[in-house]
């Protein structure tokens, strides 16, 4: 814990919003002392094994009021944010929540709708900022974390297996339903609104040594295999015909759009991890956390993510994000 | 640092803003293990003397694009969340910055200003988020910073006396005068656009044992003093003639208004903090860090803050906020 060790090249996936995040970070600055991770994985890691995240939620490019309550609006940040704890398979501990709105009441709902989703996860509400706005809404949430054996996106290597926790795609078919006019069905909207943070089932894939590299998906299947590909400098081949897929977008979407959903929607905030041959039980793992876990592709030498569509023909993933928040800078 | 401690009731002087804030904290949550400190004081302390607050800048609310430049309206966000870090006599580590903009090159403006006054007290950039939006600028800042002794509010004792750092009113005067449509002079428009969060100085105050409480003056004199008179079960009492102006408030305002601007403006981001009488030298403050430190009250049995105006009558020094900032919850 030198403080003149650097921060270092950010290895992130390819895509405008990455690059806009290489150029802000500085690699060669020098890591503060007591600092044990800088910018560049899910989460900051500090001395004593605290993990520290932020992720925003803005009205109009996150979600609009139009579709949840504010409770909702309040519960679906604090949990987006926790996610990134998970990827660190970190224990949730506290949260800290910085909101703008136009009424008190609001902030009231909003913030109400954070303390639920904290407690479902064991942590507490321990500071944040208020401000009246009569702009847009913002919540942006702190959340913070421990961990012993923090979850890295470095660790891929050749011939491990590449996983998924749950199913995709439920939470693009609901965001492109109300994008259209339309009110989508209750398992859409519940994916949206109700996030579920893997953090147990993460710190069991990693005190059990069985992932290697972890990452939960925010950015899109193939935006956070980049992640992965990019840190562990390696190539991941995705197998399209093994990517479960949510049935509510299969019902709504149809295979080719429900499979674009689950490829390059986002949020669906279901865990992505590495694995050597073998290790992983989906059987046990599905009776212990009540969730599937499904092998979806491969590590090999090379760079990138590939697709293998038909089973033999490989194709570069060159989408890494799904066009429905065309407003979102990352 | 059992979990079964309570994060307890939060003791935050009068005004609509914190009656808000009592509300949205639950006294009555257990306090997570490894949480030395919770809501209601400057910021949360975690095992390992870590210290963590968020502050958030918000265009319309907290600045305005026409008074600052992008990288100016950084540097100023995170300087004044840094602010939190020296009320608890905290070193600063890291930072934070989640970032909503209309353009890239906006972002990059404000993200280096946020650099800039990271690099200035020894911080780096940990991390942070960013998203496009067609709204007003929003800065969230957290700051983390590292103390083996954190300052509190609550430890002014009857018969201690109150001082300050610098001069104030300054940061108010700019404000005022650009909300009236003007532009102004240099040295008050300094003064909000490069706040001295005053981290060296806090450090001073807390090792040598000279400050028993410690704040920084962000909702003004009186709002932070009335913080103080709660946290601690005292009064406080004011000398008005003894409070520090800054001498282009004097000029700009003249002395009525600039005794206002000091006591409710906010924003000087000073220390302020209770001692016992003959622990400061002044000279020598002045001396080791080119700054005034000046006595303006005393602590005494009883509650709330109370102004001495002519010599002999005490009035309550009831207004928490001078009306500068109308839309601002807190």
């Amino acid at each position: 814990m030198k403080s003149s060790r650097s921060i270092g090249p950010v290895h992130l996936g390819p895509g405008a919003e990455f690059d806009l995040i290489r150029k802000l970070i500085k690699s060669e600055e020098a890591l503060p002392t007591g600092v044990t991770l800088g910018p560049g994985d899910d989460a900051a890691v500090i001395e004593g094994g605290w993990v520290i995240s932020t992720d925003l939620s803005l009205e109009g490019v996150h979600f609009e009021r139009a579709w949840l309550e504010d409770n909702e609006i309040g519960f679906r940040a604090v949990s987006c944010a926790l996610s990134d704890l998970a990827a660190m398979a970190a224990v949730p501990v506290g949260v800290f929540t910085s909101i703008a709105a136009n009424q008190e009441e609001v902030v009231e709902s909003l913030q109400s709708g954070c303390r639920t989703a904290a407690s479902e996860v064991g942590a507490v509400i321990l500071g944040g900022d208020l401000s009246r706005t009569s702009g847009p809404i913002f919540i942006d949430v702190v959340v913070l974390g421990r961990t012993h054996r923090p979850a890295l996106r470095s660790g891929a290597l050749p011939g491990n297996n590449i996983w998924v926790t749950g199913r995709l795609g439920a939470t693009s078919t609901a965001v492109g339903m109300w994008q259209l006019g339309g009110e989508p069905p209750p398992k859409a909207r519940e994916a949206f609104a109700q996030p579920s943070p893997r953090c147990l089932e993460a710190c069991y894939l990693v005190e059990e040594e069985i992932a290697n590299a972890l990452i939960d998906l925010s950015d899109g299947l193939v935006g956070d295999l980049g992640h992965i590909a990019a840190a562990s400098g390696v190539q991941i081949v995705l197998e399209e015909v093994a990517v479960p897929i949510a049935p509510i977008a299969l019902q709504v979407l149809g295979s080719e759009q429900a499979i674009e959903a689950a490829f390059y929607g986002g949020e669906d905030y279901e865990l992505c991890f590495s694995a050597r041959p073998g290790a992983v039980d989906p059987a046990y793992f599905k009776d212990r956390f009540g969730l599937d876990v499904t092998r979806i592709g491969y590590v090999q030498e090379g760079s990138g993510v590939w697709v293998n569509r038909d089973g033999s023909r490989l194709e570069p993933a060159e989408r890494t994000s799904f066009n429905h928040y065309p407003t979102d800078l990352v």
